[in-house]
């Protein structure tokens, strides 16, 4: 991280010590040390090195569930938004998503030998894989939209099993289920342990992450929110009512959609989000932040290169295919008072394998 | 009920002891009887008369919970899908929801002066039942896309709030919460008792049915699957963000839409279906009943006209501008081996207050 950088580590911390002392939170530090709780906050987040990030989510946990609190959250409204690549697990060097519909563009192309020589197919084909980090993510979704159609919806959930259990991360030589975040575990498993309900509000496909959600994140795939193709009822030749995957996108879960269509689906504003780009978590964190009583945005910045990666403007350094974190998401967050985590800083330890 | 209708009472009790008799359901028979359960089955319903019907939802919860079964079903794939209206509550002699939005077409001129003398609206105004209730489904939808459209998703939150306070249903002159089937409620409260989910799937809209789904069904907001508005991300005159509800139909739950767009958003076929009508049901109670395994799909037959409503060609009577039976689904339950509830012969009560 270069020091000049207006987003250096020492203006992080300025940002945070500002926000531990804003009055709803100095008054939830006071109460958090003064009533017993079912786990111990201390215990709580244990891959998180003490400090104002971890504080901020303690303090937001403690009071909004402590029915003598001002900012008490009926249980039924306990409503915890995250998004996934990027902030569950790894995003880097592209989507994982991405690679699975890239994996697929070989058996696409033998169904389909017209594709083979049409454009993004073809650069996917030539394995070249500089010109492939270079595609558009319109062109991504063209990969997406070709490769998840035209199945029964049951082969496709099965197709997606059977990738994940052989897929590895080129990096860890690891499969991609195993390169989440262990203190984002912990914070999902903190807040579902005081009555929050833990939603993914994802860019990709709900039906891709659903398959491995509820193992992985213990998030069942009825509240995996994700981008969606339109599925067709019809009958196979056996005369058996069939859904087909259809090449037609129903809801689009990119920028502001994906706080739209959370909302539309589940009927509430969550009290709670954790996210990391620009391009689709900004108006999520944003909208969640600005509603009444307490509520906690959190931000993950990418700053750690040796264990993980760093990436994005808003450490001046250079933007990648995927989600970054931009200097005005950065300002935006300071404005508004979301809490920003440092892996390299906040975070103990990266992985549960570590 | 006409005796010379081909679905009269006696052919109906004949189907259910066909099905009674199929392998499967016999096994489960033995089996229930031999193995002790948390919940008596013969407590589990207390307002339904002993029957086929009802032995049927003991022996298919049975039969996929218990672990020594065959077709034990584990506990994260245990989904059970309800239609609402007509199903979970009255949908005579017009669906709720569109009760709400005629009671809004007054404001809604009030805004917007030019509607006053356009149809469907000038209909809605004349107060002439009869003509209202001629209105083309098409025409309904547009005035659901009229009055639930142009304000903040918290205010419209609030509206439907304050309508359930102080609406009542002409015939009870009770809240419309109350005119839920108390039978229905005891299969939801033995389903979750059992490790199921429980899920509505309606062609109504989601963000009116999830304001009281929670507190009348036990089913949170976030498992209601409904027809849904498109919501657009801006920011009011104070800079502050919000989401507006949109005249865009995203979501059409009507006809196979309902299990499309089930199966889109939670990822799964369900183990079982409960619904009543030919038009919207018909594909989710196929589809669910096609799956591998055991699977229940039940229809519910409004053929009570003096406790609740009779009406539809499944018994030879009218067709109505509610949900109705047909004689093509009747032949359809019969194939495929639903289980269709006589609300006169199975139900010992309707609602809760009698």
């Amino acid at each position: 991280m270069p020091s000049n950088s207006p987003f250096s580590a020492v203006n992080r911390r300025a940002l945070l010590s500002t926000l531990a002392t804003l009055p709803t939170l100095s008054g939830a530090l006071l109460s958090a040390s003064a009533s017993a709780q079912t786990t111990k906050p201390s215990d709580a987040l244990p891959s998180w090195n003490d400090g104002a990030a971890k504080q901020a989510i303690l303090d937001f946990v403690h009071l909004t569930t402590d029915e003598t609190s001002a900012n008490f959250v009926p249980p039924e409204d306990r409503i915890a938004a995250f998004d996934q690549d990027g902030t569950l697990w790894v995003e880097h060097p592209v989507y994982t998503q991405i690679v699975f519909c890239l994996d697929r563009v070989g058996d696409l192309v033998k169904a389909k030998p017209q594709l083979r020589n049409r454009q993004p197919f073809k650069t996917v084909l030539s394995g070249d894989r500089e010109a492939i980090a270079k595609l558009s993510m319109r062109e991504f979704f063209e990969i997406v939209l070709a490769t998840q159609s035209g199945m029964d919806v049951e082969a496709f959930r099965e197709d997606v099993r059977k990738w994940l259990a052989v897929a590895k991360h080129p990096r860890w030589d690891r499969p991609y289920t195993e390169l989440v975040y262990q203190p984002m575990i912990e914070v999902l498993n903190y807040m579902r342990a005081n009555g929050y309900r833990t939603f993914i509000a994802t860019g990709g496909s709900a039906g891709f992450v659903g398959e491995y959600s509820e193992k992985v994140y213990g998030i069942p795939p009825e509240q995996v929110a994700g981008s969606e193709q339109a599925f067709k009822y019809g009958y196979d030749k056996d005369h058996r009512p069939i859904l087909t995957r259809e090449p037609k996108l129903v809801l689009n879960n990119l920028g502001a959609g994906k706080i739209q269509n959370f909302f539309m689906s589940y009927g509430r504003r969550p009290y709670a989000a954790f996210g990391n780009s620009s391009s689709d978590d900004q108006q999520m964190l944003e909208y969640v932040k600005a509603g009444s009583g307490a509520r906690l945005s959190v931000a993950v910045l990418h700053d750690d290169a040796k264990r993980e990666y760093a990436y994005g403007p808003a450490q001046g350094l250079p933007n990648t295919s995927v989600g970054t974190f931009s200097q005005q998401m950065y300002d935006m967050a300071s404005r508004q008072g979301w809490i920003v985590v440092s892996m390299e800083d906040d975070w103990k330890r990266i992985f549960a394998f570590e």
